[in-house]
């Protein structure tokens, strides 16, 4: 398939590897025909690490490499794509320019997606003419490193194309997580706010120094969050799953919020999350799940000391 | 030094790791004497496992299995010594009793520690004669795993009891978070329960399934958590560091909280963040330090990886 990137900053070059990776085309269009070329040098240099550190699918480099070309007009970046990753800067009016211009120069069935990190696409895909195609499709950096994308839909998007999508990014290596509704804080940003939040209320209330807040994380519970999210480090936390682990620790969880109207654990929301737990990991399989768990739990941590290890003598 | 273990259960049992891997003689007490005999049994099954993990501080298993023993009387187990870490049911009456038993037990400088999860030191230590050698010592399980150690003081811990805990605690392999003033909410629970609240939060609302909230977090956010806390994320995200950062994107992470009563990420409050982050890193190390997070990312991409193949390989 062909895919175009508009906008080939440091979010625009990083998009290009992963979908060369995927086996696509991509043509990188910038305004200025010399950034567009500096983002492809740019691949050029760091794909043979990828390569070696098995990033690229299991393509070469070179391969990967070759599939990467500037476009000289935005027309021509375009003409028969497939997906389309605009990386503008972040300025609605400025994306609703754009899209109206990339609609005109695409086949009726291309996609549209926005590497935005907080703008909603109702606010520039409105007045599209088949704006059922527009997504936003937003990575953490460097997506070739990060699988980890927001993939938001508007009001209009149809669930054809956030299927096709999602399909599409898995193939290039990525992670989609689907939000269900459009919200200007995508789960990505939700997720790492409150932990900000958090952290900084630590701070002002004077409860701890930063660095303790980060020791806090990196040596603690940063650990299990880098394979396992915190529904299923829930559910593991308990020998009978997640409604267990509520009832033992959710009141005392909900207090750490008095002002913030707690959300209940319980009822149709607990239900809801033990089923979706259950449906990943039948009870049956939970004391085994706990030893992998503790397994890779082992292995993080002498990867970690392997790596600091490594630190020292690069000191030295 | 001579360390005693009262209470014996997943917690204690796994603490008597830690103890002797620091070098120290660790005394299992339990008022059931099998069950300390168990504690030491579950030690001699799995250390030659944390040997070949490297994780016994270069001792070998069998050297951290001959510092273990089992003490037939409470007085016993705490005759000569230097520090004592508590392990019993969450019930603050009972720690009141052993504190009170322990204190007439010991001599007047041991360091009297309690692994509770989120009782207040001073709800079962007022009435010691030295209550000031009193402290919380909460670990992640297991704590000869994850080096996070909540280290909570009551208003009449001394500095100097808390200062010496630290770094025997750091001895024994673990990584002391120092809480300033006490709380119930523990630095481990209160950043744990910010991002179950979202959690929970986000899938009451309607905008994700519990898995894509997982998602989120094991192949996005967690990834950079299991080797840098949040200050130090948001430090390297802006090229200026940290109050760059605050000044890019404070205001959208602070406007996902309009209810909550956000914190001004502003004044005082950044002027202590920044200066506690220049204090670790110079500005003239930030971009050799920027590098070094981006080769630890694709360093544990490609642990994880492996691991995933060694899973595969295990299901095969």
């Amino acid at each position: 398939m062909k895919v175009a990137l508009v906008g080939t900053g440091l979010v625009g070059r990083a998009w290009g590897i992963c979908f060369a990776r995927g086996g696509h085309d991509v043509v990188y269009f910038n305004r200025n025909r010399e950034r567009a070329e500096a983002a492809i040098a740019y691949a050029g240099e760091i794909l043979p690490d990828l390569e070696q550190m098995d990033l690229l699918n299991g393509f070469t480099a070179s391969q990967v490499r070759s599939r990467l070309q500037p476009a000289e007009r935005l027309e021509d970046a375009l003409a028969g794509a497939h997906y389309v990753q605009e990386s503008l800067p972040e300025d609605a009016s400025l994306k609703r320019d754009i899209f109206l211009e990339m609609e005109a120069a695409v086949d009726p069935d291309c996609v549209l997606a926005s590497s935005t990190s907080g703008i909603v696409a109702s606010a520039f895909t409105r007045d599209l003419k088949h704006r059922e195609r527009c997504v936003i499709a937003h990575p953490l950096n460097p997506p070739f490193v990060i699988p980890a994308v927001d993939l938001v839909p508007s009001p209009w998007t149809s669930n054809t194309v956030l299927d096709w999508t999602a399909e599409f990014l898995r193939g290039c290596g990525q992670a989609p997580i689907h939000m269900k509704k459009e919200d200007p804080g995508f789960l990505t940003i939700r997720l790492q706010g409150a932990i900000y939040h958090e952290a900084f209320r630590l701070v002002a209330e004077g409860f701890a120094d930063p660095e303790d807040v980060d020791i806090c994380i990196r040596d603690g519970l940063g650990l299990r969050w880098s394979f396992i999210g915190p529904f299923e480090t829930a559910d593991l936390n308990a020998p009978g799953g997640i409604r267990e682990f509520v009832g033992l620790f959710g009141d005392s969880y909900r207090d750490l919020y008095p002002k913030d109207g707690p959300i209940a654990w319980a009822g149709a929301l607990l239900d809801e999350v033990e089923q979706a737990r259950r449906s990943k990991l039948a009870m049956s399989d939970h004391p085994a799940r706990q030893l992998w768990r503790d397994r890779r739990l082992v292995s993080l941590v002498a990867h970690k000391r392997a790596q600091a290890r490594r630190d020292c003598d690069n000191d030295g």
